[in-house]
C-alpha cells in the first residue's frame, strides 16, 4: 500500500477520463498526444523576435556585422519547429474524419513559405508601431526603450505573427502565441483582429480587442480598453453562433482612453475621440470627442476622517 | 576594500534586520528557513496539471496507453514534494509555542491522503468548466483550444486545487498556489472561494474573486468583474477584524459582464444579468437585469480634432 | 534552395532593417550590442530580493547564522553585474557624441556605490510596507504570507530600488525593472514615481501610477487605480513635451479605492478617501470623501431571463 | 567586414566539405541529419539504469511502494525514445539504395519490443556480476557500494544494453552506449563482445575486450588486460577484411590479472589464471596458472640517488 | 496494450527486484531511497574546489576582496548539504539493527564538524602538490597552469576530502567521491589510501593505488603505475578476508615510472627509483635504482614491411 | 555560533592563501579572476566541432540547406568567446610587468584572425584521420560510425585545434583544451606535439604523446603506446630544464602497437613496426619490425587451481 492511496487515485482518475472521452467521442485508450505544445511555440516566438529584430531582442553577444548569419540559421530553425506544431494541429482539425498525410504535408510546408515570406513585412510595421509609442508617450526615452520596454510593443510583435498564422488557417497556434502575449503584458488580443500600422497601446493592462475587431492607422488606445461584443446570438439549437463580424471598427486617428467600453459591431469615426470610462454601444462620427455627461464629474464629496 | 563598501552595507542590512526581527518577535540570530517555496509549489502545480489533463497538459512525449504509469509516478512524487510544504505551513504556524513534531507530521499525512482523494472530484468538476467554456465563448475553437489556451481555465485549475488545501487548514500553501495564476492570468481568486461548477471566466484580466464569496452553478464572469468587501470592520483596538462574510453570495446562472462591481454580503439571485461596469452594494433578485442608468450612456459628443 | 526560402527572407529582412537605420540615424553595418539586457537585470533583480529578505526570498536552504555570508557574496555579485548593465547604459546614452570612456567608468562605479549605500534605506522602507499590508488586509495570516505572496509587495521591492536607479540617471535600467514587476503583477508603477513609506497596494491589477507622482506616508490603493496625465501638451512642432509634472500628489494617509482614476496635477489631500470608479481631475480637499453621485447607483434593474 | 573574415572561412569550409562529402559519394546540398545522437542516447541509458535499478540508480525521491509506476513511465518513455534512435540507424544503413519506409518502422517496433522482452534477464545477469563484484574484492564494503562506485559494473550495465542492441541488428547504437561508458570509466568493451554471469572488473581502467570475445562465466579481471586481436587480414584489395573471429576465448572461473595481453583466437582454459602483465597468443590449457618469466623479475637494482 | 509490452516488462522485472530482495535479506515493498547520491556528491565536491582555491576554481566572476563572503557561503551550504548524504550513510550502515536516530545525528553533525576543521590543513598540502607538479614536470608552465589542467591535481583535491571522510567513518561518500576523480582522470585511488605531502602524479591514465597503501613525503609517479595488493587471503568459509594491510609502503622522494606495478605490502625504501614497467614483489632498499633486466632491451628487430 | 564553525575554518583557509600568495608573489587582497575557464573553453570546443562537422556534431536539427548560416553565426559567437579567453592568458601572462593593453588586444584579434584562417585546412587533416580510422580498423562499420564513437578522433579534433593555439602562443588555452579530451578519452597529447594527417589511434585509453614529439604521416598507433621523456636535465639551480626537444620522432606509416613505450629524442623510421609492450630508448631503423624478445613469451605455465 502506498502512503496516499495512489492506486485508488489513479484509478478514479482514469474513470473520470474515461467519461470525458466518451462525452467528447475520443479514442478511449490509445495515441499520442496531438495538440501544438504551448513551451514550444513560446521557444519559436522567442526566437522570431530575434529575426525581427537581431539587435535588440537577439542573442546579448549578437554583432551587427554578423547578424544575417544569425538570423538565417535561427529563422532556418524556428520554421522547422513551427511545421512541426502546424502539422500537430492541421491533424487535430481532421482528427474526426479520415486522414490525407500528404495533403496536410503539402499543406503545412506551403503554409509556411508564405508565413516566412511576410515576415519582412511584419517587421515593417512593426517598426510604425514602435515610432508611434515612441511619438505618443512623453515618458518614453528612446525608441530602444519602448522595444525593451513596453509591453504594448511585446503584445503587438505577438498580435502580428499571430494574426499571419491566423489567416494561414491555424487558428490554434495564433491563439496559443496570442495568449503568451496576455500572459505577460495583461493584453488580450485575439489573433483575428485586423489592425493597421503605427498602432499604440500604452500600460495596457486589461486591454481587450475581440475577434473581428478593424482597427485602422495610427490609433492609440490605453489600458482597460475593451473592444468587445455586444451580445452572442443563438442558433435554433441554443448553442452560440460562432464567428461573424460582432466587434467594432475603429477608423485611422482615433484615440480611446482608459477604461473605455466600445461593444458591437460599430464605428468609431476617423479622429474621434473616446474619453476615459465611456460605454459606447454605438456609431461615433469621425472627428467628434465623446466625454462622460457632467453627472460623471459630480462626485460626491463629503467631510470624512482618516480610515 | 571592496569597490562598493560591500562590508558596510552587510552590516547595515544586518542593523535593520534585527530591528525588523525584534519587533516581530522573531530568533535574531539562529535557524533555517521554515517558509514554503513558491518555486517549489509552482512545480507541483505544473506536475498536478499534467497528473489531471496527462494527454493535453502533461509532458508531451505521453502516450495514451501507458498514461496511468505516468500519473502513479507524477502524483505520488508531486504528494511527497506537496507533503514537505505541509509539514513547512504546519511548523511555521506552530512557531509561537511548544511543537508537537509527531502530530504535526500525523496531520501533513493525512492532509495529503484527503487531498490526494479529492482529485478525481476536482478534474470531474474542471471538466464542467472547460464545457462552460467551449459553450459560452463564441470564438473558441474546440474543448482543446479551451483548455490549453484560456486563462480562465488555468485560474480554475489553480483554485479548485488551492480550495482543497485551503480547506484543510492549508492556507498558506493554498495562497501561493492562487498568487502564482495571479501572476499569470490577472485573475485573483483567493483560495477561500467557494466555486461551484461549469464556471467561466472570459479575458479575465482584473477579475478579483474575495475570499468569502459563494457562486453557484454555471455562473458566467468577464474580465475585470470585482466581487469585494465592502467594508473592513475594526475591533476595539482599531485592527480590522480577520475573518467574518464580507464577500457576494452570487447563486446559479447567473451572468456578471466586464468591469462591474459587487460589495459585501449581498446576495444576487439565480439567473440575474449584472451588466458591464456596474457597481452593486446591495441585493440583487432572481432574474433580474441590471444595467447602467441612461445618465451612463449620455455620454457627450462634441466635435473635435484628430489629436 | 531552402525549403521555406530562407535567404530571400533574410535579404528582405536587411532591407527592412536597413531602412529604420536610415531613418535612425544609426551604424548600418558594425558593432555589438549596447543595450541592457532584460534577462540579465531580471537576475540581478532576483539576487538583491535575496540580500534584502535573505531567509525569506533567498536560496532556500540558507540558515540566518550565516546570512551575512551568502548577503556579502551575492550583494557583490549582484553590484558588478549592475555595474555592467550601467555602463550599457551610459554608453547608449552617449551614442549620439564622442564618448569618454573613463568619464563613463567613473561614473558608473560611483552610481554603483550609491546604490548600494542605499539599499539599507530601501528593505526599511519595504519592512513598513509589509506591515502596512498585514494590517490593512483582513485577508493577510501573517507578515511572512504578505512577503511571499502579495503581488503589491513585489512591485513595490521592484519600484524603491527602481526609482534609485532612476534618481541615480539609469532610466532605462529604472524602466526595466519596473517592467519586469508590472509583466509579473499587472502593477504598472513608473520608476520616476515618488512614494512614502508604509504604502498599500491590494490585489493590483490594473494599477498605473505615473511618472511624476508624488505619494505621502500611508497611502493605501486598490486594483486598477490610475494615477494619470490630463493631456499632453506639443511643443510647437506638434511634439509632445517629454518630462513635466503632470501627475498626481497623493498626501497622508489617503485611500484609493478600486477603479477610480485620477488625473493630472491635482492634488488629493491629506486623510482623503476616493471611493471605487470616481473619476477626478480637480483637487480634493484634506479629511473629504469622494463616493460616485447617486445617478452612478440607479443602476435599472428589469426583469430578465438568464441567458 | 566581420573582425574574423568569417565569411572567407565560410566559404572554404565548405569548399572542404564539398570535397569530402564528392570523395564519400554523400548528398551535397539537401537533407536533413541521419544519424544516432549521442545525447540522446546517454540520456536513454540513464533512464534505462533506473528502470533496472530502480531505488539504486532511479530518481533520489523515488520510493519503493510505488516503483513500478516510474518503472512503467520511465520505460515506455525510453523505448519510444530509442525507437527514433533506431529508426536512424536504420535509414542511415539503408542509404545507398532505395528505402522501404513501412519495413523500416515496422522493423524498428519488432527490435524495440524484443529489447524490452531482454530487460528482465539483462537485470538478472547483472544481479550477479553485482555479487560477483562484492565477493571478489576485500575493499568491497557492501553490494549497494559496488552498484554506486564500481566503474566496472557501470561498463556491464552499458555493455548487457549494448549488446542486446547489437545483436538486434543496431550496431551503431551499441557501439554509442559503449562509448559512452568507455569515456566514463576508462573501460572499452566492444557491443559484440559475449560475455558470461558473475562477471568482475576490477579498477579498469584500460581494459579493452575486443569483438569477437567469448567469456564464460566467473571470470575477474582487472585493470589494463587486453583481449585483442592479433593480426588484421587484408582482402585481394589491401583492404582489411571486416568481421571473423578473431578475439580470445575465455572459458569459466579464469583470472586475469592487471595489465595482461592475449591476442587473436586462443582459448584460456577453465580455471586458468593469467598474471599481470602477461603477453599471451596461444591457447591456455585448463586450470594452467601463466607468470611472466623469471626474467621479468630480474630488474636490475643499482645504487643510485634520488632525482 | 501498449507497443512494447510495457505491462509485461514491468511485472518480470518486479519478479527479479523481488528475487534480490529475497537473497539480500531487503525490504520487499517498503521504504524510500537510503543510499548517498552520486549527483549531490559531484556537487558538494565541486562548490569544495571552490571554497579550496576560490580565485582559480570558484565562480568565473569572483573577486579578491570579497572571497571570504562567497568561501563562508559555499562552505556552510556544502557541509550541510554533505551533512544530508553523511546521514544516509550512517542510516545505510545501521540499517540491519535497530536504529538510534539521535546518536546518528549527533555523530552526523560531529563528524562535519570535524571535517571543516580539517580544510586548511587540506589546502595546505594541496598547496605542496600544485608545487611538485610545476617543479617536477618540464612542460608545466606555471602554478596556475597546474591547477587548471592537471589530472594528478584533480585526483590530489578529490583524494584529500576523502581521505578526510574515510577516517572519519564514511567510507561510502569516500569512495563516491573518489569514482568522480576516476571517471575524469583515469586515476583510481582507494579513500584509504595514506599519502604524503609534495606528491606529483604525471599524466595518471591507469594509475591505481590500493586501499592500505602508505607513501611519504615527495614521491612522484607516472601514468599506469599499480601499487596493489598480490593476494587475496580467505577466511575458513572461503570468503575473502576484507581490511588487513596489503598494499605498499613507498617511502619519501621516491619516484616510479610509467607502468611499474609494485603488489603486496612491500616497502619501498627513501630515495628509490622505479623503472618503467618494472613488476616488483619484494622489498626494494633506499636510494637503490630498479630497471627492467637487460632482456627487456632485447627487442628483436627484424626487416618488415610497412602495412 | 555556526553549527559548523564555519568562521574560524574561513579565517584559517584566509591564513593559508595569504602564506600561497606570498611565496607566490601574488596580489594579497584585490583583483578579480585572471586565468582561462575550463568551463568557456568546453563550450567553445563543442560549438567549434559543430562548425567543423556540421551535419554530423552540429545541433540535431540542422539541415544541410542552410548550414552555411549556422556555421557563420556559431563559427562568429565562438571565436568572439574564444578571444576573451586569449585576452585572458595574455594577460595573466604579462602579470609580472607592466601591461600594455592595447597591444594585448591588437594581439588577441590578429591572433584570432589567424586561427579562423586555420580551420579549413584543420577540418581537412581531420577528414584525412577519419579515413584512417575507417581504413584501419576492421570494426569501423562507416565512416560517421567513426566521427560519432571513436574516442581517437575526438582527441584529434582536440589536439588539432590545440595545437593550432599552441602555434599561436595561447600554451594555456591549448593546454586545456587537450585536457578536456583526455579527461573524455584517456588520450593526453601534449598540444606542442607535430602530428601528420592520416594518423589513426584506435582504443586510445592510456595514451602519451609527449610535447616535442613529431609525428609522420599515416601513422597508427593503440592503446597505452607512450611516446615520452627519457630523463628531465636539470640546470645548475637544480631547477628542470624546460622546454628542448625531448620526445621521439616517427616517421610516415609507423604502426605502434599497444603499450609500447618510446623515450626520449629517438627516430622511429618510416614504416618500422614496434610491437606490442615493446620499451624503446634507441633510434629503429625505417622498415624494421620490432618484438619482445623470446623470453618476454616464456611465460611460466604451471598447473593451478581456479581461485
Amino acid at each position: 500500500m502506498t502512503a496516499f492511496g495512489v492506486e485508488d487515485v489513479v484509478q478514479a482518475l482514469q474513470a473520470v477520463r474515461q467519461r470525458w472521452r466518451e462525452g467528447q467521442h475520443r479514442s478511449l485508450d490509445q495515441g499520442e498526444r496531438e495538440l501544438p505544445d504551448r513551451e514550444a511555440l513560446a521557444d519559436i516566438v522567442g526566437t522570431l523576435k530575434g529575426v525581427l529584430f537581431p539587435m535588440r531582442l537577439g542573442p546579448p553577444n549578437l554583432r551587427q556585422e554578423t547578424e544575417n548569419f544569425y538570423i538565417g540559421h535561427a529563422l532556418d530553425a524556428s520554421l522547422h519547429a513551427l511545421l512541426a506544431q502546424a502539422r500537430l494541429e492541421f491533424h487535430h482539425k481532421a482528427r474526426h474524419g479520415p486522414r490525407d498525410h500528404d495533403a496536410i504535408e503539402a499543406r503545412a510546408l506551403a503554409v509556411m513559405r508564405d508565413f516566412a515570406a511576410q515576415l519582412p513585412e511584419i517587421r515593417s510595421q512593426l517598426d510604425t508601431d514602435v515610432l508611434a509609442a515612441w511619438q505618443g508617450d512623453p515618458a518614453a526615452g528612446s525608441v530602444d526603450e519602448v522595444l525593451l520596454c513596453y509591453p504594448g510593443i511585446q503584445a503587438m510583435i505577438h498580435h502580428r505573427l499571430a494574426h499571419a498564422l491566423y489567416r494561414l488557417e491555424l487558428p490554434l497556434l495564433a491563439r496559443v502565441i496570442a495568449e503568451l502575449a496576455h500572459a505577460q503584458t495583461g493584453i488580450d488580443i485575439h489573433p483575428g483582429a485586423q489592425i493597421g500600422g503605427s498602432f499604440f497601446i500604452d500600460h495596457g493592462t486589461g486591454v481587450v480587442i475581440g475577434e473581428t475587431s478593424v482597427i485602422g492607422e495610427r490609433v492609440r488606445i490605453y489600458q482597460a480598453v475593451t473592444l468587445g461584443a455586444k451580445r452572442f446570438p443563438r442558433d435554433a439549437n441554443g448553442h452560440l453562433e460562432k464567428g461573424g463580424a460582432r466587434h467594432p471598427i475603429v477608423e485611422d486617428d482615433v484615440v480611446i482612453y482608459a477604461g473605455a467600453t466600445i461593444l458591437g459591431r460599430v464605428t468609431i469615426g476617423r479622429g474621434a475621440v473616446i474619453g476615459g470610462n465611456v460605454w459606447i454601444t454605438q456609431d461615433v462620427p469621425a472627428g467628434v470627442r465623446v466625454m462622460q455627461a457632467e453627472s460623471r464629474n459630480e462626485a460626491v464629496a463629503t467631510p470624512g476622517v482618516s480610515p
